[in-house]
């Protein structure tokens, strides 16, 4: 088969998710790693002949001024993660993606991330939303241009943005645009502004955060319009993951969950930003729901996402969930997880990318319901909550695809 | 409908796990307690019309001297399990079923388990297993004729048995027999005779225990010839359900498990028994098998279970999962399980009870391969590992079975 | 020796701690328990001839319609502690405990304390602060005088108040008390309402709670001047204590301790007082400062304490210590401390209870820095922050008091 | 004050302990790093004028054939600790302290270890013990002569050995050397030979490990009889740390422990040698006593040690400790402690070092019962047992020796 070229546009192009997506991709074009930790890397997806490492060209929209060998390194000094031989055998294909990366815009994306915003990023900042939206879209154009990309898939990356207002689930695309358009301000985050800017591209759109994106009826309608592929919300890496995977084993067995308590301490950029209560808030609700859909009854619930410096990209949680057995017994189960962040991220990013081509190249639009299992609060009718249902889906659909 | 009289003969018939089956039984005919704990309880099975508590008769072999009030006191005041009130209002209860107790068999159940033999087995010791055989299948019979049952279903919950000779395995039906025949010593254990005078009288058999029970070629051959409904082997309660349900999450995620430890403690009268390593062996080995039948591959595994007296009949689990992600980073997951022995078994025995009676009404014979998910090692062809799969057998069969 | 009566007045008398200290006290006395928890049970204090359990006469102010029985069966039930046949044994003391417990005082215990009132306090609210203290020295007079006591212990276990102005903390005892005698109403929280009554009457006053009591330099002043016993501040039953035990061994070690984060659940009706922020700002503080006073720097810490209704009265902590040893290598320890609070908190009261009166019965006056290991935020002068030294010095005192 | 020149000679001198207290010379010497994790560098200590890292020269016996580039390079790559570009800096000094490692003796060391031998260590197999004697006091002599050194320390922190047979405590230290000059076999352990040559050559000896060393009533006499400075036994970095930190609390609250479980996990070289249940008995009877000590009575206790591959260096240790409170009222308290064994050994070791030079000038002899605090199982009369007793120790030497 022809070698194809796929184009990555990363927004939050130079965080630790990105950074590490980009290590990733140069490791596995060297072959210094092997594909543990990938999901379209087991054996049952090998039927889909899913994208090369070598066919991917990264570029993406970025607000801090910094570079990917800084990112990388401090990566590696704080939080211990990367072999330093293999950080030396990337630099040059890190160095080379980051001439791709642009200034992303500020619009809507409050005022704990505006913070953190470089030169580039704030020399955009006031520009009218209609003209962001220009801009990014001719960015992501030439990025396809320069590098004669069949197709690009745009990945949302970027730290969490503060809960939008109720108003825009209640528009239309039309409606929406017109907001878009208006000269001022608008109510339309920055993550919805890029996922536009795909859409009008025909780009496919994956959200990967919490922040909104393609999640409104309004985007849902205008990429059913263009058959463009769309999925999200919120990448599912670590305690969610677990509540998705053990909550169902208390529905089955009939132990009634009183109470599910959850800490979570970390200490990379995106606990400083979900530091902030409003940008929390966003967080918090995505975690938080899907017991009640699991276990069919509301359990008392507790949640926390607290920045602790010294973490560092580790994200540790803590939970307590106290149920109760046969005779009224109370029981408990504990459990530690101590993951890091990026390094559980990034390769279901590479997935989310591969499986996303597969899809584009099988002709299919519209929200990507067999990506389920990716997400805290997966889009799409009829999503079963539980991971291994939600697994399922994408079993069935690789079988279809691959005939 | 007509009520129904059901029988159920357990085997370790004063132990924890059948004493709280006892008041179970007696506190939900009661309706002193809700179905929390149970299986059967679930919506989706109130299709099936399962049995009701007040058409259950209680009988069994046991060979320590003891009472159900004596256990469930113990239980209570060691464990903190049971409320007081309860146990008065069932105490009428277990008096009557007591009365339908008879002395065990100590034919190889082992030096460890026989220290616990009160004088009634003692009178029994050195009978010929032909001997015991039929004094066994007398107290069966006997057991359905005086209370006019419908169908008796016998359940093993006694301690663990020492490993059985390999050679058990290789002996067909008629060999066996004949070894049971012979005049003074068989291989064959106690749990098994048991299950060979269930296969006799046309009776159920659920093997809750590591023991071997039906598990063998040979009374495989005789279940289906006597078209006998048996299931088992070791009921799946905690630390071991935890596996079934986690490692499919891992291997979903392709992360690579380099090592799982668990180490088990608790201080009820099974872990005296298991602190014989000889005992203990059979228990370990029922654990460890389904990591590497789930994963794929082996990865390091470490399990103890220790009697320390002080936790009762609270089984305290530690899990130390080490896994390699993406870019050979290694994550941790260790979880803490402090679930009450007797609590999370009894009233899965009392959902094998109501299953299996629901199977046996449907005329059905041979492994119920449906109750996978109650065990640890199930019988049966072609299991799958994963706890969700395994539950996903029962939901079918609840369907087929109810039309 | 003479047989001697001591009462004991508790401010929030009919609460988990208080409940726990009379069904203590009457089951000491009728030697159903041991003295298993009991820090004045200690061989090394045997030579204080320590007050004897009949010696103890109980009497308190509670702002609450409830009775001991109720509150000690709903422990019981809640939370799985006492025993069944120990709490009928008891009922008798409790019951004529019972008759000594007067209305309590509603001035500035917060809203949220207010909510938990019952009639008879009710029908107090709105009372002139001089009328209160009026009223309360009546009750402790009445006590000492109908029960013929030799002398008066008044023990604060009331729920935690919300933070006081910091005016207070600059008043000399006149303009203190001026403010009591004004007209409508003062700053001077309830807590320190009954402190000022039990020093009016000579009576020692003992604070296991964050709030203010004695901790006033007006109080210690007043105290030192009627030569009055007292001690506080909030009872160090469990997190705490573990921090003021496990911070001396990273300092001794000189392992740098980066980040301590302790988050606490529980359910009692201490609890819901701290669900509300005001109060539990008190609470936390209390527990925070300890650190840097041990380890000479400030680590970042983070304290949570939160509402959990199934736990009941079983306060779980779990504490993530992250440190940095030798060449800068970051490590973890991690604990879970799942304690009784109303079983850990009541025996030291007992004990703080048997130290006074000792105290008072050797001359002595002001406050007793002899206990501070009992407490969280110790009063006096130069009292150690590390557990070891502060029960070192309640040896030392023992060693003198004993001669 | 002149420049002074002090050799440090370590048995299993390329081990990962060693190989730490190279790096760990090497970089503060260059001041790379800080002191944090020195006891030594504590500021109580600043007035002993202390030992400089550049006043240390290394050198030692081993069995293996390897380097410290090498070993260095394993524990970064494995375990994830050393920064790189610190390697690289101190490779110089490394390569110059190798060249002072001479071959060690395999008498007695177990079948385990000596599985581990190189070359030139088997080159030896067989000598008999006094010729071993001979050729270690020559090593070191040669090594204080080279180097012109003020005064040597040996430091043995060579794998565990096999317990040694009762015998040899009863033996006088005349008979003891009897036994070593006796043409073939002895029943002294390889420890106690180095120990032997150390006080021979009247050179310091501390014995981090549990093996034997001078722990033998004659070996004490013998360095007594030469003035000689020792101490042991088995550096106290983890687990037996907590405990001994943990259990005094217990105490003190009169909290009576039921039971305390101790599961410890790693992977590093000396987890193979304990994983040979021969060299394990003597490292668990190492970690068990104390608690009895410390409480007054014996709970019942259970430590187990067990080689998990993957952890390499990282120990782990769970604990569970199952204690009664008040009112019967049982309590958990559970830790993780996730510490890397060689970097909390090595500045354990520098202390030792450092102190041991520091009483060697003040001219002290015999057991160096101040340093109680570093080991398990310290060596001396009537050493606590508590942690912060034996601490006090320490800083009172250190006033003593400062003046």
């Amino acid at each position: 088969m022809a070698k194809r070229k796929i184009g990555v546009w990363l927004i939050g192009a130079l965080g630790g998710i990105s950074t590490t997506v980009v290590v990733g991709i140069a490791a596995l074009r060297q072959k210094l790693v092997d594909e543990v930790g990938l999901v379209s890397g087991l054996p049952q997806f090998a039927k889909l002949g899913l994208l090369g490492w070598d066919e991917i060209t990264v570029g993406g929209h970025e607000i801090r001024d910094t570079t990917y060998a800084a990112e990388a390194q401090q990566l590696h000094q704080k939080s211990g993660v990367f072999d330093g031989d293999m950080l030396r055998a990337v630099a040059p294909t890190l160095a080379e993606f980051e001439k791709n990366i642009r200034p992303g815009t500020l619009i809507n994306v409050g005022s704990t991330i505006e913070k953190f915003a470089g030169d580039a990023a704030i020399k955009q900042r006031g520009e009218r939303p209609a003209v962001a939206l220009e801009r990014i879209s001719a960015d992501l154009t030439e990025f396809q241009k320069q590098h004669n990309l069949d197709h690009v898939i745009v990945v949302n990356v970027a730290s969490t943005e503060p809960p939008q207002p109720a108003e825009l689930r209640d528009l239309t695309w039309p409606q929406l645009q017109k907001k878009l358009d208006a000269d001022a301000v608008s109510p339309v985050p920055a993550s919805s502004i890029y996922a536009v800017a795909a859409i009008q591209c025909g780009f496919s759109h994956v959200n990967f955060t919490p922040s909104v994106g393609t999640d409104l009826p309004a985007l849902e309608a205008f990429a059913r319009e263009r058959n463009v592929l769309h999925v999200g919300r919120d990448g599912k890496t670590g305690e969610t993951l677990m509540k998705s995977v053990l909550a169902p084993m208390f529905a089955a067995r009939n132990l009634q969950v009183q109470s599910w308590v959850g800490h979570n301490i970390f200490g990379n950029m995106d606990g400083k930003v979900l530091d902030d209560p409003v940008n929390k808030a966003n967080k918090v609700k995505s975690k938080d729901h899907l017991l009640t859909e699991i276990l069919g009854y509301k359990p008392q619930t507790l949640v926390t996402i607290e920045y602790i410096e010294s973490m560092g990209d580790w994200k540790t949680a803590w939970d307590h969930i106290h149920f109760r057995g046969f005779l009224n017994t109370k029981m408990i189960l504990q459990f530690m997880w101590q993951g890091c962040d990026s390094l559980l991220a990034a390769p279901l990013v590479l997935d989310l990318i591969r499986f996303t081509d597969r899809s584009h190249r099988a002709g299919q639009g519209g929200v990507m319901r067999q990506l389920s299992s990716f997400f805290k609060s997966p889009m799409g009718d009829n999503v079963p909550p539980e991971f291994h249902e939600q697994f399922a889906l994408l079993e069935q659909w690789a079988d279809e695809v691959a005939g």
